[in-house]
């Protein structure tokens, strides 16, 4: 610890700029979905997208916890805040008898249908309209980059 | 809604790329403060670094919520978690009776102050380092535009 690369202005500027940035398209992305007729929390969005690409739209709860930002506590809550909707149901897994799948259910898949082209014109208009196609081009690479970084670290 | 214009196919690998590297990096960066001695939440941090940066240690929560990703409810779970470690109190605002201060405490900017080198090499290791200096910075401009678009949108 004692010899901490603190960060140079140009690199806190950048991060700045990252936590910003998602900060904001988080909050207005989730507010979009949220004021729709829809109703549904972005994180919930996020579950529905990742069962829909599921095999039989179902993941165990850890797996769908590794992939999505939130602690596992919240997912828990937010599963059984879906389940009370109809939009997903909780079974056991017929190959570990300690693990629990999260299955989207058709209310799920209607419900994810339904909100998509509103989320998909926010994702548009609020992040790739403002960026010319080489900035977008280079935004992807770079984050790529970090993904594929931290996926094998 | 019916000229929903979709993703293209690399817009949506962009789209996945920041999705999974945001995901990725803020699990990561929450793991490796959690695991330490300091014991914060990484949202705990966010809440400390903006207090440190408030005059006199001192935001509105309604303040200290417009720059955090959580929602309402979060911030006012993570700071009365806080406050329970006597990290920030909370005080009536002086000039809005119906206002609320989350005020950080000498023991918060001391816990801020240990967390940081540890927070700053997560950074600098897990997004910086596998970047080159022409990638952050087109990464940085990027995000400065998406950003600088939501403030003004």
């Amino acid at each position: 610890m004692s010899q901490t690369r603190w960060l140079s202005e140009a690199e806190q500027r950048v991060w700045r700029d990252y936590l910003e940035a998602t900060q904001l398209l988080w909050e207005r992305l989730g507010r979009e979905l949220d004021e729709s007729d829809h109703g549904l929390a972005l994180t919930e969005y996020e579950v529905l997208v990742r069962l829909s690409e599921a095999s039989d739209w179902a993941l165990r709860m850890s797996e769908l916890a590794e992939h999505l930002v939130h602690s596992r506590s919240r997912l828990t809550h937010s599963i059984s805040r879906m389940e009370a909707r109809g939009l997903v149901r909780r079974q056991a897994c017929p190959d570990d008898r300690r693990g629990v799948l999260a299955v989207m259910t058709d209310a799920g898949y209607a419900a994810l249908e339904a909100a998509a082209p509103l989320h998909v014109r926010g994702v548009r208009e609020h992040l790739f309209d403002p960026l010319e196609p080489a900035e977008v081009a280079a935004l992807g690479r770079a984050l790529a980059k970090v993904a594929h970084h931290l996926r094998e670290g």
